[in-house]
């Protein structure tokens, strides 16, 4: 493989050319015309697939149901709810014209659809008969991104899931946002291998219009804070202004409560970050397009078929075993590219087969993230294959727990504080709970609050800012 | 269930205003705040998914996968095709603002995504060794529309899927066109029940851009005829302004050959006018979201108990052989709404479960369709209901077909033919192949030719306008 073809900068080096390059390369996805947007290749779409397959299924365990919502909201009910509108407002793109013709309220395409289901959602509710009301939507969001963009981080427009349901008590609706939650972790630990800190987010980092906002939140090579995905209770704040009310049992009127939540294809962005490198990706088995590559190796014309003939046969017991594998039998490439071929591409296992493998009754199996080498008997093949994969969805969520353990640091003392943040670490801190202190880290290190988690205590030492008695520990970190 | 619950005109009667009351009163779709567009709600969106899914297996099972392209093409991008972009500007949505910035090159909200996924394909494509490219889209396209509304057929944005390939050969790209559309015929036949004819639409009917497009056309029983799916081989008419080439195995750089195709949610509105009846929707039993619904009928509470019992224990046996089963046992109506309800929302199978049944040891099955009863022994209940879904789904394509073969008529003489579309045919007629007869037809009637069927032969009849020698017949009618 030349060059220009294989990742030519080190992860540890520039870790942001690295990343455009793994993205590009992989061919995971490519830059559209307009700035800011991409296209997903279908390698990169596929895995998408697995994710969306996977939060689609837990969706529907847990009795919620797909609806379809246009991408046009008219600015008048946008701005139905004033912090909400004033929150999006300056990313908004704007539908003037339809044709020739101009329209008069113009309309946005959505930066997010809470205004645009609840105003069907007050339509359709009647009684407690139609509550609990639990639906999502696999679309995309538009947000017009002025700072520099990035492939799955940072894009104008991006695929994701919105859900919005409606209950007839708060505990009920509270109760959700916490199962929402659950179900994104755990589909972000055992699917993506990616462990997260789950929590509150500050007011200040709220959901523009919600009571609060629960969040899970990562830590990258780079040091960055990742926001994962969060799931907001927004109380009545959106079904007093868009009327979604209902009678209840007494037969008395009722605002509903209320949650929404989402994740999008930035989860891509962090499987990408968190477990590739020098080499290109490395997907977690769970959700790779091709988990299992089998790669034929031969010079002469009669062991070709040998080796092909018994390489087409693997692969067909294998696909019958439901994994997901691929025979390259490409003529035209010699087996050294094709290995650096796969390796960028992150398949989790390679499978050598060659005249002696053949002779001996054996293949070698070559892990993607450990690079070792073993080999497995023909008896041995299936057995092996799926053992090592889950072996390595494993390890990577293992090593990546490692990771953020290290990432992470306890501390009381300003002074510190800084030089940690500056390393790019994920502090915990004790905080007094007010916006200021919050305000003056962000413009003294760039740090955030990133979430407050669910299993902090009250710190005994006073807030690292002012000194003031600490309501709560928060982890602070420079955030994407 | 109240008149206002219910559906209060008979198709046969007010057909326009039957299908409206269907579509909102069945809970499928309803009105967004913007004219022209409407939301799916969960029990239309589900139908969206099989369907979805159907199509996914078989174009994967053909080689193909899945992307993802923005919504946003540049206007200078869109306009690179001539012809195309003059086919689509009068009813392109133009975004012109982000926040308060206004765009240079102002973007276009897609009607359709040849000219971007060709401008990428460009791009990916250097040699022979990356064709056949095979990429399909689900995504939706937006179009104004200008004249009246209805939905699933004739809204500002709808739900589709567009494939766009790639091929060496002019061969291979044609025989592709066929492989999609006997796809789309399969799916529509064997899933949704509706039978279609399949042929090439004429130059003037055709896709703006295409070199032809073939397309399945049926007829609605209004007499309207729909256009269910198109397939276009695009010859080389996009590969040339958007440099979509490829290094032959000779090293020389050629053009290659595409094709693109689509069906939308239209489908789902072609469903509701075949098989629907003055009750409601009737739903094919492979795309229902709902394919039994079991009602369990007591009036006092010791038989509650005991039928609720049996009626759960039935549920979770079908559940176990993958049926799509639902045990209402809401408490705040009686059986006789619950009838109507499920009735309107076109659930194919009814199981009434009572004291009397269960003390016969049986069941009453009540098929949506027909409407008639026969009795299940419990140890007959599973089997029985798998074979009446069969049943089902047979009958309703068949019903369909003899509609379809009724409202076909072959027509040589023009007074006739005038007759024949006023009553709403198809008519299959002489034609000799100039536009301008088709034009004059147009004009006189209002039909337009649907399709040239692939199985039709010359016709020894004169073209039916200008009784010039005729070259093939055609199918005539006025259409959606």
């Amino acid at each position: 493989m030349s060059k220009e073809i294989g990742i030519t900068v080190k992860k540890s080096e520039d870790f942001s050319e690295w990343y455009t390059q793994v993205v590009i390369k992989a061919q995971l996805t490519d830059y559209a015309p307009v700035k800011g947007l991409i296209v997903l290749r279908p390698y990169g779409y596929s895995i998408w697939e697995f994710l969306k397959s996977s939060i689609d299924q837990k969706l529907k365990a847990t009795g919620h149901e797909n609806g379809f919502l246009p991408v046009l909201i008219p600015e008048s009910l946008l701005s139905k709810e004033t912090t909400h509108f004033a929150g999006f407002t300056p990313e908004v793109f704007w539908v003037t014209h339809s044709g020739d013709t101009e329209i008069g309220d113009r309309l946005a395409l959505r930066p997010t659809s809470e205004t645009l289901a609840y105003s069907m959602y007050s339509k359709w509710i009647k009684s407690w008969r139609d509550l609990p009301l639990k639906i999502n939507f696999w679309n995309t969001a538009l947000r017009a991104e002025i700072k520099s963009t990035k492939p799955f981080l940072r894009t104008s427009e991006f695929l994701w899931q919105e859900g919005h349901t409606v209950h007839t008590t708060k505990e009920e609706a509270e109760e959700e946002v916490m199962t929402i939650l659950d179900i994104y972790r755990k589909t972000v630990e055992e699917e993506l291998a990616i462990p997260v800190i789950v929590g509150k987010k500050s007011e200040k980092e709220k959901f523009v219009g919600a009571v609060y906002t629960t969040t899970m939140e990562s830590i990258m090579p780079d040091g960055k804070a990742l926001q994962m995905g969060t799931s907001h209770f927004l109380g009545q704040n959106f079904s007093k202004p868009f009327d979604v009310k209902f009678l209840d049992k007494q037969n008395v009127e009722t605002f509903a409560w209320q949650t929404s939540w989402g994740v999008s294809w930035r989860l891509i962005g962090a499987l990408i970050m968190v477990h590739g490198d020098d080499k290109g990706l490395v997907l977690p088995p769970r959700v790779a397009p091709i988990q299992a590559v089998i790669v034929p190796i031969y010079s002469s014309d009669s062991d070709k078929d040998a080796v092909l003939k018994k390489a087409n046969e693997i692969g067909s017991s294998l696909s019958q075993r439901n994994l997901r594998v691929h025979v390259d039998s490409r003529n035209e490439f010699t087996p050294g590219y094709k290995f650096n071929d796969w390796e960028m591409k992150g398949v989790p296992l390679r499978v050598e087969i060659g005249p002696k493998d053949l002779a001996k009754s054996k293949v070698v199996l070559v892990r993607r993230d450990s690079l070792k080498k073993s080999d497995r008997s023909f008896d041995q093949i299936e057995d092996g294959i799926v053992k090592a994969l889950d072996e390595i969805q494993a390890d990577l969520y293992e090593k990546a727990k490692k990771i953020l353990s290290e990432r992470t640091k306890n501390i009381v003392n300003l002074d510190q504080f800084k030089k940690e943040i500056e390393k790019g670490m994920f502090v915990y801190s004790p905080w007094c709970g007010d916006q200021k202190c919050e305000e003056t880290i962000k413009e003294d290190t760039g740090a955030d609050i990133r979430v407050i988690p669910f299993d902090v205590k009250v710190s005994n030492a006073p807030c690292i800012v002012c000194g003031s008695p600490s309501k709560t520990e928060a982890v602070f970190a420079r955030g994407y």
